[in-house]
């Protein structure tokens, strides 16, 4: 059984990690860390942890008091530029990283103040970590010990994007993708914008072209293929968890959307998270995928635009966030990658 | 005074049309009717009307009763099929008549049944309607009495794309309307998919390259320029009323965003119900227009893609529906338009 | 027309408060305050604002730059403790006060520190303060000019249970007032507890048995009769506005649900805001009465656990906060109650 | 390995119910019915179940069709009415059954058509059944092999009911409960009251003094003390899943808060689904138990009322049914009663 430290384990995607962690037959949780709550046990702070073994019983405490207690794995949910610092010298010290914060997502020094507004803490370390979804990058894990776990967007968009890129199918022009997302991810914190009474009953779209998941969607695109004109629009809607993303893609000569769902069918045909939903069989919601670490996506072919849309749905909390992470580390440990994960 | 006869009273626009004509200065109903419920008043099937003066008095009675009333006007919110039949004897009675239904918004009679399915039930009364977003057509109500109300969803995606393109600011390459709806769009039905536990936290896409009020936005692109490749994708959002667009266009040599954004703030500098937002000041939300006849949008430049894009916000019942009908009417009587329309 | 001032404009009732007097045929709004917002213009705020005439243009100004501007009357949305002290130089002035805080609710000084926890800032002007729910109490207002305007849990409890008590129908033993709200009444507040994520799908109780409100239902309760057990548990309910009280009352000797209701519909069958419901016209919905200064109430017997229970429902923001004040206002003035207010 | 079949499988229990068997160590799905979907798999249905190993791949039939494999025990979703004629075959062959509806809840079959409005289909066959709420009620199995598994509002009522009337602490006057339950309770049904936009933003009382699950609740308090005046009234809360209930209970000569709270705590000390909240914790939220079979209830003493009010929360579709469904069938077997149920 590896010993597990959860960084950042109060908000959301702490709590989900926490959760999968805890029923995770080769894990056992060693410490969970929070700045705030340091002391408390995690019930007191979320009720519905009451009936948890192991998590309702390890006392929160701060990160830098964690760091005494020796670990096997370290799953990160910190915020960016926190995280980095607070996760470095696990890696130091011989454990496996797992961060979902951006910290590690960006290769080019350059890329993160652009997209973070000020400049990396450790660029120095940017090169030991890997930027892996599973089903596009499991090959990227040989050897590393630092995983950048994807961001919620990214992964809805890259999953179908990259294979029809690979396959050449994406023509001229530009490649949009249209996100909304429901309110967790923007993370667990009393801001005004997002209270009950000023995000139900409506829906709107927000940082429009300078999103920073961009910084990372581009980069791995620009892997696949130079000067793809991508344009990512997020929006936000009034439910708790899900992202869902419509992605209009220009298809290349000879490409139509036949080939494009061929296409995504075959590549994700032995994966067990991803389902590539048949010609006739309706398009997706994000309710379908909910609480799980499933994406499902459909294909919709636009002939007389010259396009083909590809609906993606996945649980930004679970395959956008710490589902993703655990299925990296299942895949980074050479576990079945649905070890301890809701199918 | 106008006495008004309002058919099909009971579904979400035309209980909205009943409260907006309640108040409307120039406007006296003098009918309402429903099938299911005739006989019945209104209060009793909806307890929020038990304030109305008018409305809380007037017994529901079917259409076929209602023709024997006389009025100078007839509002239509019956759906498309029915409503034309149920019109055309009004019309030819002398009355001026405001249809909500589709079944009038289609010029060409071969149309009608590529989006709708089914023949025309009148195909000769076509060339007597005239389709009108008063901002964008106000001037082909001259000399007319048959109006065909548009749909909410193209009001949403005509009212920022028709002065572009009449501006030539749209290049090459497909216009994408990326469209978000709340519930109330699919009328008041018991339907499964549309159960409280069914729709509230789930986000979907339907009808991708299918929905009806396709046939409507070509005809209307295809009169300002020939041969614009339009996709429509409508969505689905957990909340009562509203639509977002989200349209990408293409730019044409020497157009951007800035020249967008200056385009539609002159093209609608004079209206009341039209608001672009200044360049720094945030994009909108649904709830920003929820409740009233207005519409909110703004522009976001996308150089690098060679596009811009318009998030345009309704109230799907209001500016999408019943609030346009009336200011049509007011359009077509001389009335100032904003009379009677909650601003 | 009076000439208006509002304090604390920038909350939820004081923009709903803004809303009615702007449309007022006997109100000019010559101020608008904010603390927080001074020098900002209210659709920077609230975008869904940009459509009014008025509150469009006033520029935000603190309280204290207010006061040297002259009104006939002051409507204060301040929070309990700052609004005596902002109120009281207007009323010194000669103006009229509405306040919307619990400042001026409580006539004993002895009882604002047992339920707010503070002594009260000036309690030697709580002999000229009234508290008035006008169907109940509007005979209070003769010559008064400060108006303490009742909370939004009494104001749906009281109206009920106040013409009971004086019939005599109420017997022995508890009164229980089980009241759910919208998350609207928690105010326009950045608190955690309060954010989409943790209050939506969800239902809870809090602070049963010691909710500030009690206080001055107490009060109003023992104007009628001395020592009547209440009891008042507040829920909250993932919505954004209206009350649903469900009042069990013991029946005296001879009571019963039908005298109940009777006695009801006689208290309030000339009252324009107060609709009771027949005996078989179902059960009332917040619904029913959101965005209107109504109540609706309906009456079920018990007979045979000897109680009545009565379902109240009306909109937390109107008939429980700024309808009521203008209602006050227009009471206070003689005009008839229902001016300038939604029905 | 026993061999379940699950009768009404593609109603909101039936899925809960089936999603949790798929998991169970010792339980094997050998049929699901649906007279609706037959020929059909369940993801067609609902596409989150796409995951799921077994429930993907079993085809939906027709409860007759399915009387014919042979089956070690059956779980019945179905209507009341329906559900005994379908279970009693199973039975008489052997089988254990675990019957959701209420057909053999009420012992006295004049019971049945006072809260059904029908006579029972098989009154014969009610001596066989046993009500269990496993806490209360688990020695009435032994012995059996027709359980009825309680109805959700009840089991959110007598769990805290029945230990104070067994420890003597309810006094004179009336229990009154308070519930207010998600809308999935209603079903999955097409219905137009349940529609996302009836039912969002509404808050409404139903069915007070007349709801059917008070045929069951009486009849089992009265097992413990007979005459208790017992009032019941359901409300509908917008949202999907989660009933709280607030009931209050008058105290016996001598008891008060603090004992209630201690003959809770003592009486669910070692139960693992049941937690009773220490003083200064706080209240209980529906949200704390959703997705688990757990029951949190939190005691507020009311001394000035003579009462104390007991807050009880479950998740209607688990604790409330499929949960408490599986936990009944451990019971019965003698596996422990966590087998395969989610803490």
């Amino acid at each position: 059984m590896a010993r597990i430290g959860i960084l950042g384990a109060t908000g959301y995607t702490g709590v989900e990690l926490g959760l999968i962690l805890e029923r995770h037959p080769e894990a056992e949780i060693a410490f969970v860390s929070s700045e705030a709550s340091a002391g408390q046990l995690l019930p007191a702070i979320f009720p519905r942890l009451a009936g948890c073994r192991k998590l309702a019983e390890l006392p929160l405490r701060t990160a830098a008091d964690c760091a005494s207690t020796s670990v096997d794995v370290v799953f990160s949910c910190l915020p960016h530029g926190a995280s980095a610092e607070a996760c470095l010298p696990f890696l130091e010290g011989g454990a496996e990283v797992i961060d979902l914060s951006a910290d590690f997502r960006l290769h080019d020094p350059a890329d993160y103040p652009r997209w973070y507004g000020k400049p990396h803490p450790r660029p120095e370390s940017l090169d030991q970590a890997v930027y892996c979804i599973p089903e596009l990058h499991r090959d990227r894990l040989r050897g590393r010990k630092l995983v950048a776990n994807p961001g919620c967007y990214p992964t809805s968009v890259l999953l179908p994007l990259v294979p029809l890129l690979k396959a050449g199918l994406v023509g001229e022009g530009p490649v949009i993708a249209d996100s909304k997302s429901g309110v967790s991810g923007a993370g667990r914190k009393a801001v005004l914008s997002n209270s009950f009474c000023e995000a139900n009953e409506s829906f709107s779209a927000y940082k429009v072209g300078s999103h920073q998941h961009q910084g990372e969607m581009r980069q791995e695109v620009a892997e696949v293929r130079a000067g793809v004109p991508l344009v990512f629009t997020p929006h936000l809607v009034p439910m708790e968890r899900g992202i869902l993303t419509t992605l209009y893609v220009p298809m290349a000569a000879g490409a139509d959307g036949d080939r494009v769902r061929e296409v995504l069918s075959e590549t994700f045909a032995l994966e067990p998270f991803v389902r590539v939903l048949p010609k006739a069989a309706g398009l997706p919601a994000t309710a379908h995928v909910s609480h799980s670490n499933r994406c499902h996506m459909a294909v919709v072919d636009l002939p007389e635009q010259g396009l083909s849309a590809v609906v993606s749905v996945i649980d930004n909390l679970l395959k956008g966030a710490s589902g993703q992470a655990v299925q990296n580390w299942n895949a980074l440990r050479g576990f079945p990658e649905i070890l301890g994960l809701p199918a």
